[in-house]
């Protein structure tokens, strides 16, 4: 029979990530920290599996984990959610992402994405029988074009994505942007908005991050999800929420309860003890990131790559056109395979990629020993 | 907008366990076992964490858990099946159900389902534009009707479902059925199986699981998925496995990758490392959960509850009608209520549940204690 998803091969980061394995090569590609995870999360999912946390959690998620993300909003982003009525634990971002798009899309449903955008957005609409609407980000700048948007949008569009800080790019919403967001929402009645917000405590340079949840408007219309993954170090732990109205949550589950039903209690325990004695942890996330963004920067203008501007996230974009006219894919295989640093092209974040686009993205959520012996190679490009 | 599962409410599983908590009841409902997770793997998890494995797994699993799985599938039905393009871990059996479903079946698709049937089959259908078609097993012995069966699959017929050992009966398929399983493929060039084995560890009775891995015929159109939850006594792991021939498994990560992507990076080593070292477990569960089955049956004789066959699983079905001709799901409320002991009515499980059947589903995974009270709260009945 035919595959319901022709297009689809391996992704580019379980590509890279191989081809970085088998060439020794250090791997700035797929994202994922190389430093450890806090110890006293590591503590408690322990004492969490010794005392017999290793059964069905609910399956909305642990209440103590939902109270602990209603807290960290509040505190965050000023806004209460109700943690019984508004939160849901998935098995990670991608969990959440999915189930939101099958939870509200139906065949021949509009789906709306801004390219570059990240590879799980769109099989998840096509498996829905929902239609991929592409509208391409600012080439340069990776800003909304929202004149863009709004043309794109009809009264078959079901469900905007939104991604702040955004992935590959790091460029981040604005408040003008989220008034941009409100006058479409106004304008379309049976438009959602799936916010990707799983980098929300990376956003530098004294800025904040514009979530869904600040404001009321937006978030009477909105799933926002986030990853514990990356606030806590931890990608493997695939353990992340989905926040949304109370109606929007009772559909969201519908489809989560059938697809994982829960995620690993023992780390539900120690998620929820870590946000409540560790609230620094987030709150510092910024500025621990900024360090290893700023550093990193410093030591680019070192090489012949150009970085580009990174106001969120934990990847930057490189101008490689000084180095090399391969185009992003060749490029990145190159960087690998010849100077043992892996990296991602931005193609495969597009429907269309646009022609002669020459950057590639470079993970700098590692330890500076890491950061320094890429450095060390990029140099001798 | 209208809800895509407009008949899903909150499960009976929850149901009932919420009202457990409420009223202080022992619950035998919701299937979980009540002891520890073995001191291995609780010890292999930990180093995990601490050597660092905290980040994204492959997509398909670590290799050294395929490989395990492998050695194991090996071990319990002497056939050879390839780790890298045949094994895919999965956050559980439910994910992997989902994941097979998403995979094959299109819009207008017909899904044979044998009811009384586990919850989490049709919703799974219903989402992918399929149509679920409910065949009854016979309502004495839950044997399959393949004359019924046979009559239910037409041309459109994707995907058939069976579940051996059966939940919520505990019945099990024998080898004849195998062979009418074998007839049909035979017949229905496009029809695939989907086999619920994550009780694959607990027949009795000296007899031997059918899995659909022992026969190449069936292997070769078939999804087995298992789960570790059920064979290490941790179901808030959700770590599972579903095993296809290459073709399929293709189809089946693309769906995976885009859902999930992957699972608790920790628990894939420790798992992993288990099954290796101490494989007497998985080969000493069906006399562990038989010596389990035995006693609590001879208790309940005195009850006025009659207990029915058990051939595998680790539920107990009792027939309540000496007691009460409330219907099942009033009678599993009053229990609960009432004589503080949580029970699963079975009309849940059906479409159209038969008529007058007066059955409760009890799970004895439990320590001897939590059996002993039960049944001292059961004697009073
Ligand atoms: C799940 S692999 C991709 C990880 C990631 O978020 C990225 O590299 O963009
Ligand atoms: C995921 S809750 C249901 C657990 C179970 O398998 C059962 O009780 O049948």
């Amino acid at each position: 029979s035919a595959s319901k998803l022709p297009k689809v091969g391996v992704t580019i980061f379980t590509v890279m990530s191989q081809l970085a394995a088998e060439h020794g090569a250090i791997n700035l590609g797929q994202g994922f920290p190389d430093f450890s995870v806090p110890g006293p999360l590591v503590d408690a999912l322990q004492r969490a599996m010794l005392e017999g946390r290793n059964q069905y959690a609910p399956m909305a998620g642990i209440p103590e984990l939902r109270q602990a993300i209603a807290g960290k909003i509040a505190d965050c982003y000023g806004c209460e959610v109700d943690p019984d009525r508004q939160i849901t634990v998935t098995s990670g971002g991608s969990e959440a992402i999915f189930d939101v798009v099958h939870a509200v899309v139906t065949a021949g449903d509009e789906v709306v994405m801004l390219d570059p955008c990240y590879d799980c957005y769109e099989p998840a609409v096509l498996l829905a029988g929902g239609v991929p609407v592409h509208v391409s980000l600012d080439p340069a700048s990776f800003a909304v074009d929202w004149a863009a948007v709004e043309s794109a949008i009809t009264s078959r569009t079901r469900l905007l994505f939104i991604n702040t800080p955004h992935n590959p790019s790091g460029a981040i919403l604005e408040s003008e942007d989220m008034q941009r967001l409100r006058d479409l929402l106004a304008a379309h009645p049976r438009l959602l908005i799936l916010s990707d917000e799983v980098y929300e405590h990376m956003v530098f340079d004294a800025r904040q991050h514009e979530s869904v949840l600040r404001d009321p408007v937006l978030a009477a219309r909105s799933f926002a999800v986030s990853s514990f993954g990356k606030t806590y170090h931890c990608t493997g732990w695939k353990l992340g929420y989905c926040v949304a109205p109370a109606e929007l949550t009772a559909e969201f589950r519908k489809v989560h309860q059938y697809n994982t039903f829960c995620s690993f209690t023992p780390a539900q325990y120690a998620v929820a003890e870590m946000i409540r004695r560790h609230p620094e942890h987030h709150r510092e996330l910024p500025a621990f990131y900024q360090a290893k963004r700023d550093r990193f920067r410093e030591q680019l203008l070192g090489t012949r790559l150009k970085p580009l501007p990174v106001p969120g996230g934990y990847f930057q974009l490189v101008d490689y056109s000084a180095v090399s006219d391969l185009d992003d894919t060749a490029f990145c295989r190159w960087l690998t395979t010849e100077h043992k640093v892996a990296a991602i092209p931005l193609s495969p974040f597009y429907a269309q990629a646009p022609q002669g686009q020459r950057l590639a993205r470079l993970c700098f959520a590692k330890n500076s020993d890491t950061l320094d012996t890429a450095i060390e190679r990029l140099k001798r490009l």
